[in-house]
Order: C-alpha cells, then sequence, then structure tokens
C-alpha cells in the first residue's frame, strides 16, 4: 500500500496488472492459466450475478445444472461447431490415481484408462442439446428457457487476468422454441438485458450489434453482441446472445409434435457473458490512483474510517460511526466501518482509494464537536466536510451522482474516440491511434480478412441502429450499404 | 403423471429414484456418473444455498473462487490426504484436439500432452493452502474465512442421483487461524450452523457428533459431522466440518508472524455440504405419493389450480386467483398459478402432489358463487373449504404448521428408530432391521472394523452430547466410557 501503481499512460497493460492485484480481485494460480479470484473480487462478482439472475428470472428463466464433462463424440455431432470452435480443451483420458512405486508420489494409473475421452467443457451445447432430446416431445414441452451458473475451460496460451484465463466463470442460457421467430425474439431480448446491464449497473456503454459471418460463434445462424471501449481504444466483447437456428436440433435429433401432430426440429438461442466482465469493468472506470466501481456493483458502497489517538476517542468515534452505519444500512447503503487497530487512517484512506470504494467517511474528533463529517468521492477525488445532520440523503444523493457521473464520463470517452471515417488512410490513422471507427466495408470475407492483416482491426459488430448509407468499401472500393463498427479489441 | 410410484415398502430404492425422475428434479446424463439437475431441483438447492449463503456471511465469511485443477504433485504433499483420500479422479492428461484423419471425427492430439497431469478437483484443500502461503504474512491477516460454491469430482463407480455421482456440487469452507482454541471454535461453529440449516429449513433432525479415527476425513485432527436418518433405518451423512490442525499449513509451508515476532504454522478448518442434501430432503419426508417439501425450501409453496370449463368461466376463476396470487406475494408467500389450458386439473393435481408443493389451492365457479377455496395440504392430504375471507392467514399459518409438522414427524420416525442397545444379539437385530443404535464401543479401529465387516454397521458419529456411562464393548467385552452411534449408511 502507498506504493504509486504504474500509469495508464505509462504502460496501460502493466496498469491493469496492478489494479487487479492491488486491489485484491484476483491473482494468478499455481496452474497455468487458472486464476484464483479473491473475496473482493468476488463480491463484485456476486453482485454482477445477482443481477443478472434477478434479469433473467424477470424474463421467466429458471435456473439448472448440465454436467462438466462432454464425451468427445458430441463435439463433432455439430459440424459447424467442431470445425470452428477452439480445439485447445482440457481433456479428461483416465480415471484413477495410484501410488508411485517408490511411495513418495502419485502416478497416474494406466489400467484406468477411459473408453472414451472427456472434455471439461468449453460451452455446453452439446450436452445441453443431448439432454433437450429427453425433454422435448412436443409443442407443450416448448419453450425451454434455462440458464446454467457455471465454470468452463478453454486451454488459452497467453492468457489475462479476468480478460481471458483457461478457466472461467460465466453463465451459459440455453433455450428450445417451436417457431424461428421466438427464438431470433429471444436472441434480442437476452442481448437488450445484457445492453442494460451493462449501462445502468457497470455504468458502461455499449454498442449493440451483430457479428460479421467470420466472427460468428461456431453453430450460429446469427451472432448477437455488444462491443464496449476501453481506456487504451481497444474494443471488449462484453456478451453475446446466438439464435442457433435448427442446427444443434438436427445434430441431435430433437423434435416436436406441433399443435396439428407435424413433427418438426426445434429452434435454439444460446447466451452468455462472464467473468470477463470483470476486466471490463476495471478498464472501464480506473484510473491512476486504482480501482472505480459504480456504487450499484461495489460491495461496500461506503467506508467509515475512524481518526483517533487511543481507546478512549476511538470508543467516542466509534458510538457515532456505528449510529451512522445502522442508519444507512437502513437506507439501503452498505457500509464498511473499519475500526482495525493495526493499520494508520492514511493506509485506509490509501487502500480504500485503490479498492474503488465509491464514498468514503472520515469522522474524527474534530467532526464529534462540529457535528460534522468529511466525505470523499472516489470518481472525482473531491472531499466535502458536511453537517453529520441529514448526512443519509447527502450520501445517497452522492451514490447516485457517482453512478451517473461514471456512465456519463465513459460514454463521452467513447463518443470522443468514435470516428466517422471515409478514407483508407484515415481509417489506419485512427485504428492506430485507438478508438470506434465506423466504415463502409463490401460485406465480404475476403475484404474483412484482409482488413485484419493490414491493420489489426476486426468488425466487431454491425450496428443495430446503423443507418442505411450507400458508400464505397474504404478496402475494396466496392458498394457498401451501411457502416460497420471496426476496431482492435481483447 | 398419474402412474402410481412403486412404494417404499416395495422397493425404497426405486422409490427413490422414481420420485427423483418424476418430481422433475434430476436424470442421469450421457456421461457416465454425472447428473443434470433440471429447473425445479436446482430451484430447491437455489433456496438451500441462498440460506447457507446467508448464515455463512452473518458468522464473518467471504466467498472466493479457487481453480477447479490440481496439478497431480500438490495430491501427495500432505501424506495423509493422498493415502486417504480416493484416488478415483478425472485426470487431464492432454490440452488440444485436432481432426482426425478421416475428418469425420477428433482426437486427443499426442502433441498436446501436458507435462505435469491435472486432477478436476475433488476437493480443494491442497490447492487452497497453496495459495493461502501468499495470502498469510503475519498475525494481521489472520484470520481468513473464506468459502467456495462449486463443482467437485470423484470418479464413483456405483453412483445415484444426489447421492454419490461421480460430479456433485457443493461449498467447501477453507479457513485460516493463528490458534489452535479459535480454529476448533471455528470447525464447531460450522458444524452447528449445518445442524442449526438442517433442523430449521430442512425439517431433518440431526445427531452432531465427532468421527472415529477411520471415518475421519483424510488430513483432519477431527472431523465433527451431522447424521440424519432415512425412512428405510440407514444413516446418511450430511455435513462435515474439520479440525486440521497444522497439517496442511505444514504441507504447503504457511507460517504467520505473531505478535511477538516468531513464526508458527497456521491453524486450519474446512467444511462442507453438497448436493446431497437433496437426496436428504427427498428421504426425509416423502411418501409413496411423491415428494414432501418443507415450505422454506420449496420453490414454490402454494401452487392454485383453476377448475373451469370455456374461456369465459377461466377468465372469472383467474381474476380471483390473481388477486389472491397477489396478496399472498405481498406476504412473503411464494405461488404459481397453473392456468395452463393444455392439461386438465386432475392431472395438475397430481403433479403437484409427485412435486410436493406444500399447499394446494383449487379454485372453481361454485367457490366464486360460495366465497370459499378449498386448500390442500401436502404433508397430510387433508383437503378443507376455506372462506376466501382471511385465507392469506390461513395459507400462512398452515405453512407454518407444515413445516413443524415435517420436522415432528421426522423425529418421531427418528426416536422410534433409536435403539440403546446391551448385548451383541440385540446390536445385530436392531441393525438389520435398520435405526440408530447407541452401543458401547471399546474405542479401537480393530473393533470397529471387525463390526463393520460382521454387521456391515459403522460408528456414525460419537455424539457431542453422548453422556459418559461406563460399559462394555459389545464385541470385544473390553470397558468403554460412552455410548457411540452405530447404523448402515448411504
Amino acid at each position: 500500500m502507498g506504493k504509486k501503481l504504474t500509469s495508464r499512460a505509462q504502460d496501460y497493460s502493466q496498469w491493469y496488472n496492478e489494479i487487479v492485484q492491488g486491489a485484491d480481485l484476483a491473482e494468478n494460480s499455481g496452474v497455468r492459466g487458472c486464476m484464483v479470484i479473491k473475496p473482493y473480487g468476488y463480491a463484485i462478482w456476486e453482485k454482477m450475478q445477482a443481477e443478472l439472475d434477478r434479469m433473467f428470472k424477470m424474463t421467466g428463466h429458471e435456473n439448472a445444472y448440465f454436467p462438466i464433462f462432454i464425451p468427445k463424440s458430441y463435439l463433432s455431432k455439430e459440424a459447424a461447431h467442431v470445425e470452428g470452435f477452439a480445439k485447445e480443451c482440457a481433456v479428461v483420458t483416465h480415471y484413477r490415481l495410484k501410488n508411485s512405486e517408490d511411495g513418495k508420489s502419485v502416478v497416474v494409473d494406466p489400467d484406468a484408462k477411459l473408453e472414451e475421452e472427456l472434455i471439461v467443457r468449453p460451452t455446453s451445447e452439446t450436452i445441453i442439446w443431448d439432454t433437450y432430446r429427453k425433454w422435448i416431445q412436443s409443442y407443450r414441452d416448448l419453450p425451454i428457457l434455462v440458464n446454467q451458473w457455471a465454470n468452463v475451460v478453454r486451454w488459452e496460451m497467453r492468457t489475462r487476468l479476468f480478460l481471458r484465463t483457461a478457466e472461467f466463470l460465466w453463465q451459459e442460457g440455453h433455450t428450445a422454441h417451436a417457431t424461428r421467430k421466438e427464438a431470433i425474439g429471444e436472441t434480442e431480448q437476452m442481448i437488450n438485458i445484457y445492453a442494460q446491464f451493462s449501462e445502468n449497473f457497470m455504468a458502461m456503454p455499449v454498442v449493440v450489434g451483430t457479428k460479421s459471418q467470420n466472427e460468428r460463434f461456431a453453430g450460429a445462424e446469427e451472432t448477437y453482441t455488444i462491443e464496449a471501449l476501453m481506456q487504451d481504444g481497444k474494443a471488449l466483447q462484453a456478451g453475446t446472445s446466438h439464435f442457433l437456428g435448427q442446427n444443434f436440433a438436427k445434430a441431435f435429433d430433437v423434435k416436436f409434435a406441433t399443435k396439428e401432430g407435424k413433427q418438426e426440429y426445434v429452434w435454439a438461442t444460446s447466451w452468455g457473458v462472464s467473468t470477463r466482465l470483470m476486466g471490463a469493468l476495471i478498464m472501464t472506470h480506473s484510473d491512476d490512483n486504482g480501482l472505480v466501481l459504480p456504487p450499484k456493483l461495489a460491495p461496500f458502497q461506503v467506508v467509515i474510517v475512524p481518526i483517533y489517538k487511543g481507546d478512549e476517542q476511538l470508543a467516542k468515534v466509534s458510538k457515532t460511526a456505528n449510529k451512522l452505519k445502522n442508519s444507512l444500512e437502513e437506507r439501503g447503503v452498505s457500509v464498511k466501518f473499519d475500526n482495525r487497530d493495526t493499520h494508520k487512517p492514511g493506509w485506509k484512506f490509501a487502500e480504500y482509494e485503490l479498492k474503488g470504494v465509491p464514498v468514503r467517511i472520515a469522522l474524527g474528533m474534530r467532526d464529534l464537536e462540529n457535528g460534522t463529517v468529511e466525505i470523499a468521492r472516489r470518481d472525482t477525488l473531491e472531499k466535502e466536510i458536511c453537517s453529520v445532520m441529514g448526512i443519509e440523503d447527502k450520501v445517497i444523493s452522492t451514490l447516485d451522482q457517482i453512478q451517473d457521473n461514471l456512465f456519463e464520463k465513459a460514454s463521452r470517452f467513447r463518443n470522443n474516440r468514435s470516428y466517422y471515417v471515409d478514407t483508407k488512410n484515415q481509417f489506419i490513422k485512427k485504428i492506430n491511434e485507438g478508438g470506434f471507427v465506423y466504415a463502409h466495408w463490401d460485406g465480404t470475407a475476403e475484404t474483412e480478412n484482409l482488413i485484419k492483416k493490414e491493420t489489426k482491426a476486426t468488425i466487431r459488430c454491425i450496428p443495430i441502429d446503423s443507418k442505411n448509407e450507400t458508400g464505397e468499401c474504404l478496402f475494396s472500393g466496392k458498394p457498401s450499404e451501411k457502416r460497420v463498427l471496426f476496431a482492435k479489441n481483447y
């Protein structure tokens, strides 16, 4: 504590790592690519989970749980899925250990080889649609609106805490519908829920759009995405929702009897967000002093730090502090009173600044005499001496202001770094500077690949609200009907 | 639906399986030993989780998340742990698949062999204590009170839904303390929380005690357990809390500086309950008509079934039903109004009976005319016509009565099947009939093993409240100071 962070300007990636570790959010484990999510980081994830879960249930979804293992043969049943999906997976081949001959360690028992290898789920479409076959006979069994909170594993070679880890936590919704239209409606509903969550809770503005064919989920007919802009000018894909057509129903033979008695394949969607959102949250709001948290997702919104000398003063300050804590909690504000005598106030100030606690209240003997407290806002770092009378209203309105201010600030940043470009030179310049670049594209995968190769930019999405506007593809000169969103990305 | 269940008397094990599947709680998956927890079953588990999580947090615990994989070498660091712990584990040996030569399937890529195999966690002491080494330097860092909600895998050969599955869901608490006394206090606090949860929420009476050395957790100095009696007379271990001494701190070199500046090893506990509690819940209360749920854990406590002919009647009934639903929900009661027109009332009655919904309200045209409803209790199967005026109070008091009645009924059953026996013949007779058998034992592992071999009974626990009472071991004739609890077990 007290050691200054590397600044964003100095080394953005180092700054990120120092915040993740300094704010006690997560750390690397002894297992390559797998992270430990520490209590303070996990508490933020729990807040995210609780709100998302509430939104899912409000829209009629239920939770369930499917096996962590997927038989290897399932993966190849949906051709596009296995082709397009990364084959970097954790493969279970044996089911027993035994003592080594010298008795000092354990070894894999060669007699305990599995007949068919099991894959630790990288995503669960295959095992779930294998299950849905048993659940669905008739239109009466539809829709199925199921979500799962789970861990998944993708064997990434280059990992970064929260952003890209071999194991991560996520939710995956898997729904089954009687009609194409209903399934598309569900896909759109869920991307909108993600967008609302991002903007209203994470205070993170997003662009909603669909993916180009190249970037679509393996096995999907359409992938919707929300894309956010990070402070280094790179885009981060924060959530996706897939319309899977009848692909998985066909691969796993899931049919239903319609009201008219015909047999038809079921329509599918899947949608998910992960602990990657933690990375997005950190990079959207934090500054060179550390983490900055939107009040709606902070493990505690207010910290009270007592300023005192000796037990007698602490007792006096604590009395007022506890009263304040209780009255704030009655109003629905979460409060930590840090009365540890093992650390000095200055150390605590630095710690809670690094941890992004939205509001800090300092309370000393002089405050008791004057009937005041000192309130500090994490977002603006402004301090103010306030009367303790009516302080609850002041704190609540400050929390609201911080939530709004963070969203506005992030939106301003995003808008200032969004460019409409019409020449190839401009395109390359803006991509290299970093930001969202809206440009015409001819709609072909060839050109998309060429642009990626030449500039490292990818099509983040075809924005939902992109207006029809004739133009020319910057790279091929062929006609284009609308602008799409390009950026370098995480 | 409508098909009668196998009765308990006829085939207890078949009865259990039929309830689990018929009530839509869980089913077997395409992966050997791994279950799918269906939405209705998962909703019960979520209720359990929410309450346990609340109790953990009330006592100062925080959640965190540790990797699913454990490097093989970690397992052998704590000698008793690897010796005593089942070696049936899922072993990850490779990290990549590739297309087969014929292009029709995927095969394990032999070039992607891990240098060190990874074990899918069967429990997390080793990976967590490897992490705690980094978290703990001084007494200021203690205690650490961390819990994890996670999936774990133990490669069981004979599996049964919820009771014994290869993958299961659980929570595992792992705490670190500066003193032996504090760690023992934590171990005892947590077993008491489990006992309170079992009795107050699951309505399942338990015996709290410690395990004999034979039955202790591998690596523990003391294991506390809660033991419940199932309707077939077998015991079920429903939760355990372990005092781990300094064993894991020594194995992973976790020391702290005391206030006096000395270096000492940290004291540890771990404690867990799992989806096995679902099996315990089902077997404690259910009857030959299906599942019976205590109101505090029911996904919905009340179901309203409309009785009507045609849309006009349905509209009228729905108006009253929705009003009732809202007014019950305002009072904190969870209600489902099943207005599906795809199923008849009789079918719905049977379904909700099988699913154990505590209170069913039927509402038809005659009820509207008379200002009445029909209330049916799932536990006693009693029906009653009640005035719709003040029905909310009636429903709430009925739910309370059901919760109490289930606990009393289960307690009566348990007490009637608890025996204090003083001869070997009596012991064998009662063990074979099924039940809790309290008997003297000489305290040796030899005798314990002999008894298990001769009678299939194990020592479930040495009850905390077992009075000192001199006696003779029924099998060895050697002196004994107190009775211990024997039973056959799950």
